[in-house]
């Protein structure tokens, strides 16, 4: 009889199941649209439920049987009641193992293999994670509107704000101004306000990659925006250490788009820990979040 | 024959429209929903249309015969081909001369009685614009998600951040966070979350009139704030200088409810400006903006 285990990764633009069996092999996989409850808790639930049944449908085709566990890393279950409600929603309909956590700590388990140390995520939004002798402690995920710095959103604002500063003081658009107008198909400064309130925070943030790509052909307002958000990825990073009581350099892992592919973003990220913290290793491991479940699951066996 | 004209303030949370008489004199008043056009196009256009319509009502209950023309400030009315769409609407319907702008221009107008200087607005969002020997420009006026440095909404936003960092480093809760806390009805700072993203922008831009109470009771999170609104503001009128060709001291106005009821921010922001541009008059005058009609239409009037 094969037991396998499931891992659910749930974020702003899409969810992803995978089922693992317990030696870690991939046994089938299961996707659907987002699954960020904030953005609206009944679509996110029916896209969670829809990529854990394509995924059993799946691994079953390979000879899975029983479902010992499912490990979730959700975006935005950190809100009002929503852990309990998730967990008694899937407890009641697969009677297994429910374990929903916030995405990070999903995110965290699959880098860091379930040791001790921190994981930075920068995709559309940012937060950071850490594990340190029992102790857990979150900082930044605050969200668009609070804050998320660092993050694709934050990137794509400042270059937006950017557009409206050099309108206020009266100068030259500048290439990254030019070359925004143009991907926009805006004439006007003014049109910006229009885009900025009708397009979703994942609209956003994909211009994240414009800035990027401009910075890499050495635009010197671009580098500007990649290098603070690489401070403020950092500087998130280092509020975890006095939260966890740490005293000694820890693995440090990142995780999403921005760390994971914009290189002036992670350098500077590098950069500033190792001046501030001490940090000796960074690591960029880009598995699926989802593997997290399988070293969730061994810990919670080996603790049987 | 009692010809009249008629002015509209069409805001985002509700829209004024004031007849008046060709000596000034107020004949009939229509009040109305939100007037500003990023919320929703045809619902302001309804309730800018229901505003007039009662006004009409009124003020020819006063004698009133022919209506010589409309001046609209309405916000939002910016974006996009929204002031060519409300023109025609309004032209249509009206059969007289009908004058869109956007609602600083009409409060600089009402403020200023028709003269150069610079009007600077802070409410919900925040603008300042001026009119100099012919040239007019404006300076903020970006919206909440870009920008609005100084408004009402900006001022909460801080306060809600404030709570965020305190939780990030570990502090203890500040006078402030706890009054936010008490007042939101929340236990956890994560629960801020779920409510600024359900809230809308009235509604977070309300919670600044509790951080000037506590500045009033001298906490100095709050009276920070509140000063740090005052220089963005003072900032954002600054620069109209050197945008309109201004070397000489000109008159200043304000309007809108952080501006006009709050010390803290009225004293930073005339402080700065008497340091940075050599200002010698800021003018508090609380009338309504509709009045700048009558003075935009004997400009008009003059010119013919």
């Amino acid at each position: 009889m094969m037991n396998y285990i499931i891992g659910v990764d749930a974020g702003g633009t899409k969810t992803e199941a995978i089922a693992y069996s317990l030696e870690d092999q991939e046994l089938g996989i299961g996707l659907s649209g987002y699954g960020n409850l904030y953005m609206n808790y009944d679509k996110a639930t029916e896209h969670i439920i829809q990529a854990i049944e394509q995924c059993r449908i799946n691994a079953c085709g390979q000879g899975a049987e029983e479902c010992l566990g499912i490990y979730l890393g959700i975006a935005g279950i950190e809100v009002q009641d929503y852990a309990a409600k998730i967990d008694a929603l899937l407890t009641n309909q697969y009677h297994c193992r429910v374990c929903g956590l916030h995405d990070s700590v999903l995110a965290h388990a699959a880098i860091l293999g379930g040791e001790d140390g921190i994981v930075t995520l920068s995709g559309t939004g940012s937060v950071a994670f850490g594990l340190y002798k029992g102790k857990h402690a979150t900082t930044g995920g605050w969200g668009h509107v609070l804050g998320d710095e660092g993050s694709g959103y934050h990137i794509a604002l400042q270059a937006f704000k950017r557009m409206t500063l050099e309108e206020d003081l009266g100068l030259q658009r500048s290439r990254l101004s030019q070359t925004l107008f143009k991907n926009l198909h805006l004439d006007k400064v003014n049109d910006l306000k229009g885009f900025v309130h009708s397009a979703d925070k994942g609209k956003i943030a994909a211009y994240a990659a414009m800035v990027a790509e401009l910075a890499e052909a050495s635009d010197e307002v671009s580098m500007e925006i990649l290098k603070q958000a690489g401070k403020d990825l950092a500087l998130m990073t280092q509020r975890l250490y006095p939260k966890l009581g740490i005293h000694e350099p820890v693995p440090v892992g990142v995780s999403g788009s921005i760390l994971e592919q914009i290189h002036i973003v992670r350098h500077e990220f590098k950069h500033c820990l190792e001046r501030e913290v001490g940090l000796t290793d960074l690591i960029i491991n880009q598995v699926s979040v989802t593997k997290g479940a399988c070293y969730l699951h061994k810990k919670e066996t080996r603790c049987e």
